[in-house]
């Protein structure tokens, strides 16, 4: 396992992987590697002949009284997961070796970054499209790999590689889900026991809406009003939104038509949950 | 010469260069090219083994009521300046082939776009500064080349190459002139024959600039006053800004100390001029 914490290291052990005639998988992550992270790593690994994982928990996506501080840094357990996973190098940058002086250059993508998290969020996917341009920039991989958990990332994210040319293709690989639904996230270990116990009530919500399209539902107002009616049974959740949009304009729709995205964000006590699925009516 | 009109050929051309063991620099023009450009284009062939000169009038850069349609396009003539000064490929892609959708993504770079050209041409940077991280992803080169006629420009570009760390380097080079001093520009064949004998007055303001630092004078205001006086005896020139700025930050400087940019901009009938030298007063 090769770590890298420079940008000149990180690209050394990448050019020597090219010289070699290796193809460049990347990884992009925040560290607090769980198994959502390990089934992109095995996707990478599947797909490419020399993984990076970048580890950095990047300051400009954390908008201000977010947990950027208190963020989990467990990087050794972290490293060992990759490994596990067959990747070759970790590239563990400091924020100085990102951002060594006032960041100018933004990379920003309009109208995809409005709605559901661009809502309560400003600023951060602004913070992503730029450092993954960065990280895009420093490893110079083939492909890059993403998790359907962070649906308006990923929405975003390809949207920017298509528009920019970015010489790099982007997978999205399925949300990972703990067996009672919960969506696999790093911000889960915040959660009470309690509130763990309460937080699967987002997927059964978003099964909610499944179940409605599957038996022919496509009134976007009813079929949230269930969904919503299924989060009331846990109180303490504080929606933030439940919303059905075009899963590739992310614009809200009308009827169910086509591929759809039901997203829902929320708070059990101060974590911050997301979770959605991809409805698609046409296809059945 | 190759020809490519196409992202797909430029990116064909450019790997066959690449797997001979090349070495690749880029020439971002809007065509209508000039010595200015021939002297990027030598620049460029002196350097790198592969020398790709992309010629395309990006809509994104100008401004509404800007000579977006009226900018001149001699292609063919183009063609001929690039393979007599030892290019091996033109890019000459039509827009729908560079924004084959709405575009949504745009690189932006704070402050440094905001004084000077910018107070006039709101968005323009960002368009320049989109279409140049387009050039460099579809092109892949490792150097590209920009003059320092655009002065501002090519300081955008470099600090938005340095922020996203894009793997290749920004060579600036020296501004062309005409014997009476005018910068060379495409923009210079709208002139009128009088305004032609009149737009040296510009480097004449620059010049007088120089001189007085030369000979010790550092105060701002009092240098800006005589470049003016200078202007004034062009009364048709309208002059849009004349200012001292540090070179890097381009923020206004009260003395003159260190690299300092002394930049012009004004209107000659319909044609827009810009101009500028640097001065180093540490350097004397």
């Amino acid at each position: 396992m090769q770590i890298a914490k420079t940008i000149a290291e990180i690209r050394a052990f990448v050019a020597e992987a090219r010289a070699g005639g290796k193809t460049v998988g990347l990884v992009p992550t925040m560290g607090a590697l769980h198994v959502g992270h390990a089934s992109l790593i095995d996707a990478a690994a599947g797909r490419c002949d020399y993984v990076v994982v970048s580890i950095f928990v990047n300051p400009t996506q954390f908008c201000p009284g977010e947990d950027f501080e208190r963020y989990p840094r467990p990087f050794e357990k972290d490293v060992r997961l990759c490994e596990e996973h067959g990747a070759q190098a970790v590239f563990a940058p400091s924020p100085a070796e990102m951002y060594p002086r006032e960041n100018l250059s933004w990379v920003t993508v309009e109208k995809l970054t409005a709605p559901l998290c661009g809502l309560s969020r400003p600023g951060h996917f602004r913070g992503v499209t730029t450092v993954c341009t960065k990280l895009f920039n420093i490893v110079g991989a083939d492909v890059a790999f993403f998790g359907q958990k962070d649906a308006q990332q990923a929405t975003v994210i390809r949207r920017m590689a298509a528009d920019l040319n970015m010489p790099l293709e982007i997978v999205v690989c399925p949300t990972v889900r703990e067996p009672d639904g919960l969506a696999v996230s790093s911000r889960n270990r915040y959660l009470s026991p309690q509130e763990r116990k309460q937080a699967p009530v987002i997927y059964r919500a978003l099964r909610r809406c499944a179940e409605l399209v599957d038996a022919g539902r496509c009134d976007t107002a009813g079929i949230i009003e269930q969904m919503e009616s299924v989060l009331q049974e846990v109180p303490a959740l504080e929606v933030e939104y439940v919303s059905l949009v075009d899963a590739e304009s992310l614009e809200p729709v009308d009827r169910v038509d086509g591929r759809v995205l039901a997203a829902i964000a929320g708070r059990l006590g101060s974590t911050r949950l997301i979770d959605n699925i991809v409805v698609d009516r046409a296809a059945k």
